[in-house]
């Protein structure tokens, strides 16, 4: 996290009530049972995201800036606690799902308990504990945002290993009547690029320090990889062709009997894929999504192409700065075709996070923050790979174009997707 | 199961009505998350448990016995089958915490749905069909009275995996205050015995054929094994020495270190027990309880006697015919102690079940019912031990003596405890 | 170990050198490499059962009877020690290949060593001593019996590892040529029957103590199972039927893929099978062998037959007492064919063991030797399942009708096999 | 593989002799059955080793440009194959100690085999055909070189398995006598660097394509990391607190209760260290080695200084070349200690490979091969580390300061050890 931002107390909590609801909005959906496996550990319950999210400002901010603030629960910062050695013993990352109780109810009164002390913490703060107080504010509102992307891929996995496969929400609108676009490759001039966060606003260590690296000429495609020319690729043997492959990606294929990107399943021969609005047929403008690095690099080789790396992506969004996208603010919850009467670069931003041929390290004079806060990103610097662009399910405020998402290559149940460069 | 029960249809339906309200009473207490999480593969989701036990009376009662019955729902067969491949494909025994869709609220509709036509059906079936139906709905009863002692450690062993260790009840009353009865031997006589179920009402097929069995003179111990003889054991360092364990038990003593029954922990160096009613101190009167076969065993080597057969624990109780016992309807559900104004054999029904040293084998003469019903018993017949004399979570009039109970010897979660015999 | 046997020193002496020179004429084929793996943890490596029997005489033997007596090495001890808690700490069982050192010369060497010195005691011990040694040095002689069998198995099992499918030795005579012998059932009555070792002879503890049974009458099926009625079996759908299986067996035949018994396979549409002598067609007349309780068992219950008790196995060779069979000393190594001009009950002996349907538990009045000698049977009666009879891999002088074998009912890589009762 | 080498063939012929000569060299001091096991998967047998390097000759070479030539055995390509997916099916890589046959002596005969007929083709082959198959022979020398390094390493963690700790060879020297080289830091400055192989010798594929890096200012360590200053870290409790660590890395230091690199082990209160020549005292001045990458960054993040970057070694090997350095031709098979009497960055060449905070990704304008060559290197690239430098294991003319060696950061049985940058 950067610098301070400037934003008076009576802004900030509008954005903290905003970003609380919509937390609430995501979990509406739910029955109580829903809220509380973990089917893999990946995977963590959506009460568990409600109350850690809440366990986040009751530590960082409540605890040490509104001076006789009493715990809502005394056991919580055991139970809530994700991965910090700092603030002290948890409840194991695969063990989540024994919180059968606290029951839901009781999450939502921590929530109400967190905001009315949050609010009355901005109410009072005197001006000089406020400068040290809001960038730790900002960062949990940060952190709620990744977790509200987190809860909607969690509850898209838990769902699909119901075998009624219940729908999310009714469908609002596929876009399933879409025209394609023509796959096109843009010039992006080589030279020496800056690369990391520069503004004034909130950023996350990992994107600092700000630093040179020097590229070559390359071209970058025009929109995501879409799910007809995966199938393409489906349909080439592309899962049963080592060539295309990376050896662990291939093993892991070979091991899981792998055919398709997860979440896709043939139904009387047709390919159908679920989605947070039930089983439907497979869209096949809209881009492929929910697949491993693995998969994504064996399509961009069988492709005769390659993945950008991260440096490439960033350098491609200062020669094309993205405006919108489809991020979770449509509702849509699945992502969507490229538009056909847009030109240039499109979808950078949006629908599925793009994955890279960077390892997720970190930047030249890079420094963690001391304390817990420390703890937030840079002890995860290994063995996994940098993804770019936010998606579906990424609120359209918190994406920026040197945003540094990460997960480990074998990973699938994210809205991931694929975007090629050429050489 | 063995022969046609003589009752008239209206006193079944009693009965049906108030067993299948137990099960609803016992699950009264929980919160719906409780209800659907799996920690272990034994401990099955109590909303699992519900489900299920009414899938027994619709497939095999409703499908068959009540014309023109429409299944609840299509899919329940599929979600809420156990282990009967003769009804076709199910939900994988480890997955059953997938299960969070059908919410609680429909289970509870799907059992008032079974109750329902169950009670149309026996208004208005005709005898001839009667005479054939009515032991699949005794067999229906006796199923479900098993899954309530299911439901019971289930829910036991959820609530202790939950680091709030929160109480199922308050305490009705513990006989903590009770004093103790003095460890003695009774002689049963050697000699030629006749085992297995030669009455008219209902059994398992298990327990038949009945045949002879040739026994030597033995002594039986007057009450079970307390948990102050069990702490001695575990003082004298009987989890470290090897001399008393069976080899695969001493195996799994030190790969999961193991130093204490099940729910035992140590607080402020006193040893406590997690109980139906939350956190307690060891009661040191009551039957030691939820330990393993090995762990029975391994006692029994310490104490230089041993354990009983299956068939000595029913040559004793042909020669001490038990009469009551701390059954489920005491609403205690933990084990209490002797009664030290009883002479002679207590306790050898409810409390615990009893650990012998006979596999669970079929009988000379045992046969397997045509269809799924013959899937009921005879496919567990190896690695498990045979357990005798119900216990604190069993139904009352569901005990006899010639019931056969069984667990695999590394089981821990059920109120399995000792008894011992002397030569 | 029941009582000594009375024999002159001398006596003893050859007998000693005889069995120990067949260990080493078993190993005379292996490559040095052969000697070491260890490819399953059931299988150890031929160079520690060649050691690990020496150290035997050397821990129990040599080390309290021989005045003076010095280790061969100090470290053997804690190198070949199998699984006696009373000696010490050792090398886990499932690490035995890491023993590349000592080389196979020095194993040899050690061998030699005690074999010397064994020599040396057996001429100098007094009688009052030899009365108190004897029974430990015959223990010793029956234990290197046992691992001689052991041995035969683990190279098989090591040679069928081997992509290339060495044989270990060319065919003697395989029986292939021989006519089949129709299968009957012939009538045991009923009755009491006494049961374990009542001889003067050596036998373990575990045939003690002697006691009376009760049976009902049975019939015996007058040879074994031929690899002709087990393709049958096979042929009919047996692997993929539930309805043959113990829920445990059917889940193991399923989680392997199991379709056959161990170390057969299809070629060019044929089944085959790898021998001690390499891969061969299936002889349809001998006896199948290599599998596991529950496919004996499964093909039992599709033959509408059962397996025997281990009580029933005995009284049946109380009735027709078994006279020769083929064992070690033929040198075939695998089991023959009945013979066609024998009347009554064959095969009782040699061949295969044949599993009962029997758990491995202690008779009653069975107690442990003290110290480790305690530790050679007692601790393993658990989850195993008794087998009878002895096999075409043990020595004929090793075998008795009260004789019990056991192994996990999962295990498929001894010669096991199958008879038949019918009720 | 870059270009062809401009030699005779004369004079390839002594290289190929040489190299050859070398592999048995090392595993001259084998026993037979230390050549067959296999303790973990990474661990080779070195039989296998010995065969598979013959295996490659003759397939890539002899096969292909030796007209007429015979297989020496026609199933070897099966047993021997390492990992090409074009070259056909093979032993899996986790079942090479099932090779007990060929025995050791085939082996010998299967490389003299395949000298010999090497030999006959670089005298015969015409002109035209070497230019084509001279890049493909100096591959397969490379490759030899590369599986002396892991004989070397194979063997070292064979013989540690074993209880007896036996050495591989007597100690030549261990430089134990030596006196420490204070620690300083040399500035290298920042700007843009050419990376990558560019001279007319041989390269591996993935030091190509040549490229610039844009560094900033840096500073490198004058020397390796020594064994004195690692035991300051574990002495300070490095190995308990989770700051240092990255979180995978911490957790596996967790699970398998790491508190020191391998091969080192207390005794009698002092830290030892098993080596080629048994177990000796731990040479405090020697460079630290056998750790994982999450050791050596933990190490670097206690220091307060950090790893280098693959890019920042090319670029301080280029303002300060290495000239000798400790190799496997000084036989000492240890890395030693820095030399007091020199200046300026020392360690570069020899003693341990260094562990980079880079990950083993391909560069700009990586290309394959076609066919089975292009499986060499480029399918590995993802979740591993690039390592700089060369050990005491490799073969001095075997390492350039471009080659790019890499492991998973778990793997700690390689000569891997530390230097560290400064900012």
């Amino acid at each position: 996290m950067s610098t301070l931002i400037a934003s008076s107390t009576e802004v900030v909590l509008q954005q903290y009530k905003q970003i609380r609801a919509r937390t609430e909005h995501i979990c509406q959906p739910l029955e109580p049972e829903d809220t509380v496996v973990q089917p893999i550990v990946d995977v963590s319950p959506p009460k568990w995201h409600m109350a850690h999210t809440s366990w986040f400002f009751e530590t960082f901010v409540l605890k040490p800036y509104l001076p006789g603030y009493k715990l809502f629960h005394e056991q919580y910062s055991y139970l809530f606690n994700s991965y910090y050695n700092s603030v002290g013993s948890r409840v194991q990352r695969d063990q989540r799902s024994t919180l059968t109780r606290p029951p839901l109810r009781d999450i939502y009164a921590y929530r109400q308990h967190v905001d009315e002390h949050l609010s009355k913490l901005l109410q009072q703060i005197p001006d000089t504990k406020a400068a040290e107080m809001l960038p730790v504010l900002q960062l949990g509102l940060q952190h709620e945002q990744q977790h509200q992307e987190l809860l909607i891929t969690d509850i898209k996995y838990i769902l699909s290993t119901n075998p009624l496969l219940p729908a999310y929400k009714p469908q609002v609108n596929s876009g399933q009547e879409q025209k394609g676009v023509k796959q096109k490759f843009l010039d992006i001039p080589g030279g020496k690029y800056e690369i990391g966060y520069k503004g004034n606003d909130f950023c996350f260590d990992n994107e600092l320090g700000v630093h040179d690296v020097w590229l070559d000429d390359f071209q970058v495609m025009n929109r995501l990889v879409t799910n007809e020319e995966y199938l393409e690729f489906m349909q080439d043997g592309g899962y049963t062709d080592f060539r295309h492959w990376l050896d662990e990606g291939f093993a892991l294929v070979n091991c899981n009997k792998l055919e398709a990107p997860l979440y896709w399943l043939q139904q009387d021969g047709e390919w159908c894929r679920f989605t947070m609005h039930g089983l439907e047929k497979v869209n096949l403008n809209a881009p492929v999504c929910q697949l491993s690095f693995y998969e994504a690099d064996a399509f961009a080789n069988w492709s005769g192409k390659r993945l950008l790396t991260e440096f490439e992506w960033e350098a491609a969004s200062q020669v094309y700065p993205p405006t919108g996208g489809n991020f979770v603010e449509s509702e849509l919850l699945e992502p969507k075709a490229a538009d056909p009467s847009e030109e240039g670069l499109q979808q950078l931003y949006g629908d599925v996070w793009e994955w890279t041929y960077s390892a997720y390290h970190p930047y030249p004079g890079f420094t963690k923050a001391p304390g817990a806060i420390g703890e937030y990103n840079g002890k995860f610097m290994i063995n996994q790979m940098v993804l770019r662009g936010g998606s579906c399910a990424t609120p359209e405020n918190h994406i920026r174009t040197t945003y540094r998402n990460f997960f480990h290559p074998d990973k699938r149940w994210q809205y991931n997707g694929i975007r090629l460069a050429n050489k």
